[in-house]
């Protein structure tokens, strides 16, 4: 099949764009010292290339991401990076015989995960980011009441997001320092082998962590690719010409295919104006007949491809595979 | 089932206030007087319900939309109110015996729905949004080339989507006055005796519409809320407080549940402070829990909803029915 006749939005992947990416990474953080983080792309599909390059452990967000990981057989190590009140899917999980780390931060998730027969768990920290994470101080004393009711403690978490999208080399590099200060003091009073933090704008910065949990290098967005870093666009959303006036154009993609949080995607050469429901609004760089294809870039990857049901990896013209989005809901 | 044992988050429609929205627009705009526009919540089950009140005709904004409709058995007067370069499908629906009528606003898309063999049209005029519609002066030459083409013209649209949101009343009045004096205009130019306009901003003064192409009415979200209109929040997302902190909680509810395209949703009596992917960061009212619930106002429901694989009907802590978003994708 080729570009031309797939029904439009369509997200479309660069398969030599990817695997340029997948290479620059496995080569700075060879094998366990990255945990992909697959809430970037939420395809098992492309989890499973990530560990063709020797990413065996991975990084979920939510307990259906975790579920689905296992289902395609990459359940060797995963880390739900994130709190959960109801903690039971995920012993059913390890029941199951998969390896599951959950994240916890109070009494209340420590007992949770004890309840639901969660083996093991990292002590998630707050290192700067107003979120999850306890307070360091406290770290130690949820460790030992997580040792006490059976868990297994691997060490802790703290997540830098409050710096991975600063563009800013320098500042980050600065503030990183005094969030993983942090990290360190707690992952002393907690104990085990395990420092995970890091994203994609902090991947060759953060020397403190033991793995990192990048997920939007594989395919970048217009966010991150302020920050100077080796990653290209290797993502982008196949959109039609459906309206050309006198000054603008509008293509069919919208804000039901593009995640907004982070602003406006780009166009090349182009002005975006603004995005409706299924329009975006533009004043092209050359003239634009209706029909006509363009790639929107999105300015946030992450809930742009949680619209989509499928990825389209492309090689110029030609759709090599198919891929679903298959750990959208929860 | 209880709203309890629901996974989060969750979106929650109030029955007793769904059914208030649709009683007092039925009322307002009796039968095809409203032509509710699906795009909004893309659920035909919820479609059904405004059948149910009266309105036999719909406005969907894509193909899979209008798709969906007929599957539904709800395919007795369908437009699509939006330009499309490939109108195969369209043609198709046509075909099997669906009344099928389309926005053309050029040259490419009228010739387009005579290749595809759509039978009907309305003539997309711009009335001062700048996205689709062609302009006023144009009108009566497309209308002519598509009765040349075989066409039937049914009339005119022009969406005033600058003015719906609109938080003053008589701004809204005067800039819709001169809205619509454009689009009368056309419509004389064109012919036929369909006048399609308006939204739920604009459902109770746009009185030189045949029909108004409302959609939000039926659940509202906190942007139409500022309008001073008399319908009621129906729509909520049901979210799990997942870690509590000194000076903020946090909950499962983030920018892959939330258009997040009208800013940040609101949560009664708490001051938001942000959205990540997967967690609201929030300074409750009152003291919260790990494992309590909190019903989330989105700002924009239809690219919320977008992001669901269902609504679930309450009444009170009942959940009475599951309606599946069966009109995503495109």
């Amino acid at each position: 099949m080729r570009t031309s006749e797939l029904t439009t939005p369509a997200l479309l992947v660069d398969a030599s764009r990817l695997e340029a990416n997948l290479a620059t990474m496995a080569e700075a953080l060879p094998g366990a010292r990255l945990r992909p983080h697959v809430k970037a792309h939420k395809c098992t599909a492309l989890a499973a290339r990530q560990s063709a390059h020797g990413h065996r452990t991975f990084t979920c967000a939510t307990t259906a991401e975790m579920e689905g990981m296992v289902r395609a057989g990459l359940g060797d190590d995963l880390l739900l990076a994130n709190e959960v009140a109801d903690a039971s899917r995920l012993g059913a999980l390890a029941g199951q015989g998969a390896r599951v780390t959950l994240a916890v931060d109070s009494e209340a998730t420590v007992d949770e995960a004890a309840r639901a027969r969660v083996p093991e768990v990292l002590i998630d920290v707050d290192v700067g980011l107003p979120r999850c994470g306890c307070r360091p101080d406290d770290a130690g004393r949820l460790a030992e009441r997580a040792r006490a009711a059976g868990l297994q403690v691997r060490g802790v978490m703290g997540y830098e997001g409050h710096i991975v999208g600063l563009e800013d080399r320098a500042t980050r590099e600065t503030m990183l320092a005094e969030s993983m200060a942090l990290l360190l003091r707690a992952g002393e009073d907690v104990g085990g082998d395990v420092i995970s933090a890091g994203g994609t704008g902090t991947y060759d910065i953060n020397t403190w962590a033991t793995e990192i949990q990048a997920g939007s290098y594989v395919l970048m967005d217009t966010a991150y690719a302020k920050l100077g870093l080796p990653f290209v666009h290797a993502l982008s959303v196949l959109a039609t010409v459906i309206s050309v006036s006198k000054g603008w154009a509008v293509a069919d993609c919208g804000v039901k295919a593009l995640g907004m949080d982070h602003g406006n995607p780009s166009v090349d050469g182009s002005e975006v104006w603004f995005c409706s429901d299924e329009h975006l609004t533009f004043v092209p760089g050359s003239p634009l007949h209706v029909g006509d294809r363009i790639n929107v870039l999105p300015a946030h990857i992450d809930p742009t491809i949680a619209y989509h049901e499928r990825l389209h990896v492309v090689d110029g013209e030609d759709v090599v595979e198919r891929w679903a989005v298959d750990l959208r809901g929860w």
